[in-house]
């Protein structure tokens, strides 16, 4: 068998990140450092195989994330994260804010393959399927169903919106409303909805579902949770993001009803910006580190080896739920 | 003279990036709009100058954007301005993250010149003036000094500094504290600072000045957040961004300090977010969408020419007071 990257970065004693800064003279290097990957490479008589491509001039390096919206926190933070984890790997990015727009998310993906990138982080879903199909590249999927052929990773959104409830019920909780994103086919994001409805009925309560699009604007969503709130059965509020949440307070505020005394409230997703700046939101937290590790990983993977199949099509990773006043 | 590229979008009654679109066949675009272009083109007898350096493939229609943090609402909302200018006119984005980090920002620096990006927007300054003089790229700053010969858009540092100052001493406060980042060469965010004292001075009151880096976590901040409180002279505090407005919020919260009657805050940037989620802090306005334009359009100049020098070299943008909750 032929030696591989990593043979030469495990006998040189280095990661392959550096093995590969080496061959493409790339990034600070000591000398030092330099001698030992040549010395391995010559040893083992490697030939950059894999790298071939990125000599020759074919990789280019660039991966593409297209998101919804970079001024959410929630993406803010998943994109910070996934660059750490690109920036590692040498891989640049090129940042594409679909903004709830297909034809913006269309024009994006002619210009990502146009602009020959390796591939494609996506957490958007805008487009068709098929348009997704076509695109000829490594595409791994953010929370999106995007077809049979890309692989998605997300946190487990059931495990969390069974969390969150059971956190309302427990805290006393038996009027328990959902509040949040419709259903939409190829959204897993679905499964907090679907556990608040599974665990509504487990527990024999009556659901109150009342959703508001994500894409919404602060403003109608703001007016949706006064509508809801104008309910006075409601005791608790399980929101599908953490935003929503903080409208929620906010109205409850001006509507002088006592959180958590009279309505207790759980939000979604657990950014770092939420957990310090909103400390009082109880939330279930999303594990972006990770989300962004594998997200990249598994690109990486599908760049060395397009024709790579997973066993599992689907990478849940667990959620944990941050218990703070608003369920007290 | 021979005839512009605006020449023929005026001609055609489009607009200049239509223009730029047919000629390189991008986006969508009725046969319509074509013939109208290429008609005109025929008439004005148009060769694709400026542009000839694209269609020969030696733009490569990238862009840098470096900053320090994306997690940060403030840049999160500056970039996202940014990225919808550069897609009108057909840019894309490679997002740096440089995370205050010397190393960081030199490598990305290095790759968008090795992978030949037609410009750079930079907010951040870990690295030396020289670093960036060698770059041979057009290059425009966001709020940080790099080089003479480096254009710089800013709000109006100074200008914000006077009317937080002048708002806490209108709200009627005595004793009034500046906490935020310390004077660092090349900043000049430093004149929100500067502002301050000459604003304190001119009033005929003491000066407080807390300092603490923006750079540093959260907890740092609140723990400095805490020293100052425990100062019970104060009676106003400017902080020089709204992250760290939201802390002092929290903190008096916690020690029972009652805002606005005991203790009066005013932050910098207004965000949409922070405007949004936390509408009870009174804040300086940053106009972020005009400078995500300025920057885009300057770069953008400097692309098409790159011996173009600026009548002047920094740009201020006119800032505004939200008056909230937390001056009343």
């Amino acid at each position: 068998m032929r030696p591989k990257l990593t043979d030469v970065a495990k006998k040189a004693g280095v990661s392959p990140t550096t093995v590969s800064r080496v061959i493409n003279n790339y990034g600070y290097l000591s000398k030092q450092t330099k001698n030992k990957v040549y010395q391995a490479m010559k040893e083992l008589n490697y030939q950059p195989n894999s790298l071939a491509r990125s000599l020759q001039g074919k990789r280019t390096n660039l991966v593409g994330v297209i998101i919804p919206s970079i001024d959410n926190p929630f993406f803010a933070e998943l994109v910070a994260n996934i660059e750490k984890k690109l920036f590692e790997k040498n891989y640049k990015m090129i940042l594409c804010n679909a903004n709830y727009n297909k034809n913006k998310e269309q024009e994006y993906l002619r210009m990502l393959i146009a602009n020959q990138v390796d591939g494609i982080i996506t957490g958007t879903h805008n487009l068709d399927i098929a348009e997704y199909d076509k695109v000829g590249l490594p595409i791994i999927s953010f929370d999106r169903t995007l077809s049979d052929q890309i692989p998605i990773v997300s946190c487990d959104n059931y495990q969390g919106g069974q969390l969150a409830t059971n956190e309302l019920y427990n805290a006393g909780c038996r009027h328990i409303a959902f509040l949040g994103n419709p259903y939409s086919i190829s959204n897993p994001t679905n499964e907090r909805l679907q556990a608040y409805q599974d665990t509504i009925s487990k527990l024999g309560l009556k659901s109150y579902i009342h959703t508001v699009k994500f894409s919404e604007s602060a403003a109608l969503k703001t007016a949706s949770v006064r509508q809801l709130l104008e309910q006075h059965t409601i005791d608790g509020i399980f929101c599908s993001d953490d935003l929503t949440a903080l409208l929620v307070l906010q109205e409850a505020k001006k509507e002088k009803i006592d959180i958590p005394h009279q309505l207790k409230v759980i939000g979604f997703d657990g950014t770092k910006l939420i957990q310090t700046y909103y400390p009082e939101l109880s939330t279930i937290v999303q594990p972006i580190a990770e989300i962004a590790e594998l997200l990249t990983d598994l690109l990486y993977q599908k760049i060395e080896k397009e024709d790579l199949t997973f066993k599992i099509n689907h990478f849940k990773l667990p959620v944990k739920i941050l218990r703070n006043e608003t369920t007290l």
